[in-house]
């Protein structure tokens, strides 16, 4: 079974819900999955982050980049950086969410994707091709990310994202798990 | 009365739609505009370069950067990097196209600003902002830019570009303007 | 006169060396300069950015962009975008420091290339041509920077940066000065 | 046996110095290696890479990102994207050479990044903690580099890579090697 640990920073309510969508997904597809709120780290989630194959960073972007509070998680983790509890090997892939379509948030995937190889993890991106491109997968990927997912908040407080990214982050999830399972199976 | 030239590749006109739109409202603010394609570059072409106030780099996004023909034309200006014909000091902005919303355009954009720095330039981005954070301003920078432009192809070859993104050129023709010529007023 | 604000984040003292050095440089040309600690942000700072005709942002970079604190200042002006209290149309640059010569400092400086765009702000790069490039210039931007000043840290806490990054914070203090004068200039 | 390809454009010779310890050092691991001149690409090529467990882009960073030939050559694989040719879920990784230490480098692998994640592959950093950190590390990843590798250009023909470069590459062809390795044995 593989474990996957999603760490997320979430203002206001959207990328809770893209870190749910994505983390029952993960759940469906077998995967142990520990959630991590950066807002209420524990040794307990330093714990999980150590033993779990792969991990999902998940942030706003504000102001161009990954919001403060998950960038003082990010900071955090260098007292793990480079040592025996560190996470060389560990697949890792990033989620942002903001409110326009593009939004800068490659900026913050890019930025997510420097700090991993910083821990010596392998980058697996989104790999999913949208509409207009594939014009059978309209609402898949529909602002053409690769490096990881970029998702839109929306004003309705019972939806938070369009349903197109609900749609993308389970395929997402599924990308993950395999590429995780894949990984572990080939230690 | 400012110069500015337009220097850009266009793989199948779209690139050149959206720069056709953006030199005429620079022409009807009173700049005089010089177009540069890259792929047909002459002697006047560097000439107009080395003598402009401004620089607008535009180039469609391929496989998440530049496009080659236009990165054939930047590698091209090492020649003149740093010399007596050199761009210090100048203005210089972006413009990239592609398919998707983000589509890793701000890649581009990036790509562009380096350069734009390498070559000692003074970079101006869009500085619009859209609905839904300013809600009457609804078709103007609807992905959220803000390094400079990024517009989206349309398979519609009289349209080339969406209707959004010829308003929001348009606005960015007079952005540029007038920091040119504040810029070149103030030397 | 012009006014410039450099707002810093100094985690062990190295960034602040480099801060003191700048700005003592901008004194000495004759601009009026504000520091202001991130970590102890007062009315009086927001009300000096306000005024101010240019903004110098300096962080250290911590696994791989800029330190929490810093970015936690960088989402707190979103409370001041795009209002009339913004900075629409001032002039920015950046400066980051780091144990390594590239060490990833690049990312900080996009990052804040990007944050000054979202701002409405005009970028301006350090434009310093180093050994071997220009072989009598050993010890000026040694690493070749363009976007922005990087700095290494030295473990000497009587020196705190290198003896080329002091060289280099001063010539970067006169293209700011420069530039803010001009822009001021030209309004 | 792994099979790898790298695909290089050199300009003057640095790149190509770095490719050939790179790919001799992969060799004695017993990969099975296939070195692609992106200025002469054959048929060939094309089916090595479609067959490769793994691709390493290599090529200078010129005015701030990888060379205008290496560009063709990404630009060109969109006849292959997202096709049964294509590289979906392929191991990938970066190496660029300039002046400087830094040099813009980072940029170059962002953009490499980025285009590998555009084709669905997975990306490998280079993992490798130098001095002043590592201590005894001195002369392994002296710049810092994390995302791929950045070696810088010497004037001296029969060295054309400093020496640290060298021994980077050795260590950065072991990481490569085993990754593939191990994410070839879990499929």
């Amino acid at each position: 079974m593989v474990e996957i640990v999603v760490s997320y920073h979430s203002g206001s309510g959207h990328t809770r819900r893209l870190v749910e969508v994505f983390s029952d997904a993960l759940g469906e597809l077998g995967a142990s999955v520990h959630l991590a709120n950066v807002e209420n780290f524990k040794d307990a989630d330093w714990a999980a982050m150590k033993r779990a194959d792969a991990h999902v960073f998940a942030a706003p972007t504000y102001m161009g980049s990954v919001s403060a509070p998950y960038k003082a998680f990010m900071d955090a983790s260098s007292d793990i950086w480079g040592s025996a509890d560190g996470w060389q090997g560990k697949i890792a892939a990033g989620m942002t969410v903001a409110t326009y379509p593009s939004g800068d948030k490659l900026n913050s995937l890019m930025q997510m994707a420097v700090f991993a190889a910083q821990h010596g993890m392998i980058w697996v991106g989104l790999d999913d091709i949208g509409a207009p491109v594939s014009p059978e997968q309209v609402g898949i990927n529909e602002d053409g990310f690769c490096l990881g997912m970029g998702a839109c908040s929306v004003r309705d407080k019972a939806q938070m994202i369009r349903a197109s990214d609900v749609t993308t982050a389970r395929r997402f999830a599924l990308r993950i798990y395999e590429a995780t399972a894949r990984w572990t199976q080939g230690a």
